[in-house]
């Protein structure tokens, strides 16, 4: 095959490009790194067009570690992200120069025992963009395994795409939720993935869909979704709210989004007999489970751990009438301001859900 | 308790009332019948509605029996039906006069071991109305038990209440599917049952559903709904549109609501490898089943009959802005024309989804 | 029906019978109170031959109460039970007098949501023998909804007929479980509920079983069973050895059945990725729940209450070669020292594994 | 590493070794074949000890083809092989020369769709042994990936090792049915995938298996088990059988293992209402299916195609004492007498489980 058909951009002669580095806890540069390695037989190259700032990220800028993840050493951030396909290796057949992608951050072994189970996400090979040691994307182009990149549809913004990654999220706790058609959800927490949840369980089948918050801000964005109803957490007690508008039965299906320690407390009461608790915040220590009150309800309780083969369908739900992703992006910087999208995104302003950077051109 | 606190209208000196009476195949009158009997300390009495037309009272009518079930004296037909509850019985604490309701027609021997199971819909012992030798519902009143009489919220018409039981049908169908978010679904047919399906998946989490019939003036009704596709199988090929618009891969759910034995030739070759195949037409003699074509996509095959516990969710979902079956209604005729409706209903045209019956005030 | 061609016995002529009444915290006394209601249609009258003592029964005992449930009044104890049937009522049709039985607890609403749902065991409306304010059934005879009665095999005698109660809860747990053939099974806490447990898991498709607890005298009723391996929890760590033994990998499922606040920190490292932590025991307050450790491994949560449609499959499996329940009765004692034999229970001696009352022919 | 420690075996001078040659249909011969080829970094050399005879591999004997499989070149039959490893690649660590092994016939492309979903078996471009145009194993010596070759317990011989293959077909049919503790269990067919169809269900949770098949020689094989339960299908009907064992509620689970047309007329009564059917055995044509009566059950039909991560589980239930898999070999032949032996597994004799050939050595 001649290569030149397989690429519009000419091998690059400069040696490095800009990036977005997390050069130690409180200190981020936008500064040059090395271009990517060269694009293997299944890679892709994919010039970066928008990537988001999930809190782990800014996590990261502020305290420099996630549990067991430590920041020693200089790190390009980012993890959700779009882009255009620049070269493609000499196996890959689905995708095309010039295609508009969004790309899974975390790569497994596909021959561990969790990836041959269909769960690569538990693999403890797999490397994630932007979770030390591994670097992010925020950079003007990336090297990827067409495996992990996947074409948006038309109805899909590059801007969308880049939210397709916490969508995933979204999508991959619904999945394991078992929602029945016509089940009532509740949320606990609008944070992003809180409204994630929410907009992922109203597309697939909840009736109604209850989601709490101290911070009555974060409902303005789902105001465009008739069956989610908010339920401000500072007046109204979620358990009560639920009980109150199911004739005293429950939530079928109750996702903690929180990952507040408080929120513990009374999430118990909050399900049905026979209903399921979705934990997907992630709580910094250890939280209380009230077993006996479980047990009276014969819970089940489902952890989720990011997501496995989710992509293709949260593109799917994205691009459907019921999901609009676009509407959740409060605030764009370019790349040369990531420092002020960093900070802004440390202030945590309950008016923000996703505030992106876009790369390109940069 | 007063009773009379309990009712709006006095025990009626009236003996009988006039129904719509199968005298035997070929043959419907609308004539006097006993009154129902007194209501128990579980039942309510409900002045009924709307009754839907279904296609198995249509076929008692045109054959006189469905398999087993032979009409070998008068039956009153009718079983989709709403109405607004009259009098309500000594243990009735969910329910009050006034309440406009849906009514479940199948009771269940609460204690038989697949009542006890939660699949009380295969309990041998069910009474349903309008099966010989079970009398239906097509007449001013009907006593019930409370257990099986839902109350209609503010969203849906008595109209669409009597709706709820086909509805409830394609949600129990839904529920077996274990749709997945973002899974692409096909159904075989545009029949009510169908089309009600088609509905349902789209309320459910799939992403895109092709419907597929013969009849391509039955789609209209489907227009409304931007992730539903219709395929014109007099052109098209149902499995054959299906992978072009999945890269081949298939259906993640295949319904099959035509019951037709044609159908099954080509069933086993829409699904995805891992789909499931949910049936819920019911073809009139055995059908082909390709076990190889099935076991090489090693596909999980879900029978349905009729529904248990799926009412609450069939209102739930009906009453979201999801789903609008009040535009299903293709004819409402008096009850003194049940003739002609059930005439009607025997053309089967393609336009009509479904055909009402209007007791009330008869 | 000819009523004496449906009982052994003439109706007593004497008004009261020799019970086993917790009066008070702490105080138990033989003595007469009144005969059981007379059968009705769907009854059947028992004489009771054995029963088991329960934790819980010992716990009332001891403390007076078991979280919301107080001893206020004296209460008949005991619900682990066989017997046979004196008389039944006039519907009962699969039990005839003469028949060996055992006898299910706990009696829900056959009409109330969860009852119709298939999960009776968390309808709150369920009566459950000797919780407060329900009587037990320690006493020479019982009338009991022949529904929730049971025949036994001849493969079970009678004093194993008390035992399918507590194996219900295993066989129920194991069920939730959804243990997969092969699956290497951990349990935490070798008491009765925790041997009954390791048993049905082994005899349901384990192909090892670890029981670890802080008493080795306790693992002696398991050396019958090959695949049931003992872990001596005060020298070894039952995380290590299950990962020593799986390359690494853990336990598919894990049984927590000590109820044992400090169990639950290292609890969370057991599992597999993917795997399942079944909740059987229940700790007296709430518990220490690692959820990023749990979410790492993607684990399953399921918390059982009792359970529901398990007696059959219980009394099968009791019955098979791969059981044998008769083995872990410890002793034996007449219905008149009852109290010796709640001493004993009080002692918990970790070389008793069940103590039964014998009632019949007291 | 020094590759010296790695090999029991210097590089072998030969270019050739008898290999058991398919060359058209009818025609077998024992004839050089070339030598495997060399070591990848993940493949392993193993020295083949013992191959059974499939059903399969007589098949293409007898008729050259299986459906869309045509034998059009010389092919090594065999896939069900056990041996020991001679030398291993440079990343494998978790096998060593010396190893007793058996080895999945099947090798996926881990990055397929249907690999990323943890169903690898229904991905299209697996290659499996003795499947044209893939050779199989019926050689002294075969390379092949380490992910896809598993050490053998101590309690297995290398006998039984080559019986884990068509064992791994039932466990993987047992594992779909989702046998639940207790289940009263029927299987179709006593040949050999019906044999240890019932076998593996017997060890995994079913409290009694009833077997039929029209040749009540291969019963004598299932002696053993005190839980499978032999009906003659020439003089007793299954059905009936199972429903009067159950006071006519019928199998919770039923597996086909015939394969043959007939079997499907009455197949649908045997199962219990909400009960499962699982297609095992691989009909030359359509059969008939009853979805009316399939539907009044509700029944769930699961199909299987050969197996995806069912080794570990099967070689784990091999290995309890649950299993004999040894005492299911009927005869031994050397390689040099493979014709003989496939003469033999052409006769079909009833008598006859599974015949292998003893490679090693020859």
């Amino acid at each position: 095959m001649n290569p030149a058909t397989r690429t519009t951009a000419p091998t690059p002669q400069e040696k490095t490009m800009d990036a977005v580095v997390l050069e130690r806890q409180h200190e981020i540069q936008v500064r040059p790194v090395p271009r990517p390695r060269p694009v293997g037989r299944g890679d892709v190259r994919i010039g970066v067009h928008t990537v988001g700032i999930c809190g782990s990220d800014v996590h990261y800028y502020t305290h420099g570690r996630i549990g067991p993840y430590v920041v020693e050493d200089p790190m390009v951030l980012g993890h959700e992200a779009s882009g255009t396909v620049l070269e493609i290796g000499a196996d890959v057949t689905e995708l095309a120069v010039g295609d508009r992608v969004c790309m899974e951050p975390g790569i497994p072994n596909p021959r561990s025992r969790a990836s041959r189970l269909g769960m690569y996400n538990v693999d403890p090979e797999v490397r994630f963009w932007a979770t030390p040691p591994v670097h992010g994307c925020l950079q003007p182009e990336i090297v990827h395994p067409a495996d992990f990149t996947y074409k948006l549809p038309d109805e899909l913004s590059l801007e969308e795409g880049a939210l397709v990654e916490p969508f995933a999220v979204a999508v991959h706790a619904v999945t394991k939720a078992r929602i029945t058609p016509g089940d009532v959800v509740a949320v606990v927490g609008a944070g992003t993935i809180g409204v994630l949840t929410a907009i992922a369980a109203a597309a697939s089948g909840a009736s109604r869909v209850y989601v709490s918050d101290v911070a009555p801000e974060k409902f303005a964005q789902l105001a465009a979704y008739p069956t989610i109803h908010a339920v401000d957490a500072t007046r109204d007690d979620l358990a009560r709210v639920v009980r109150d508008s199911t004739e005293g039965w429950g939530a079928d299906v109750v996702f903690e989004a929180s990952g507040s320690p408080q929120a513990f407390g009374s999430l118990w009461e909050v399900p049905a007999p026979g209903g399921a608790v979705v934990l997907v915040g992630i709580p910094v220590a250890p939280v209380s489970l009230d077993v006996a009150a479980a047990q009276a309800r014969e819970l089940r309780i489902e952890t989720v751990f990011r997501y496995a083969n989710a992509y293709p369908r949260a593109i799917e739900l994205a691009a459907s009438p019921a999901v609009d992703l676009g509407a959740l992006i409060s605030a764009t910087y370019p790349l040369d301001e990531a420092v002020a999208a960093f900070e802004r995104g440390a202030e945590s302003r309950p008016t923000d859900t996703k505030i992106q950077i876009r790369v390109a051109g940069a």
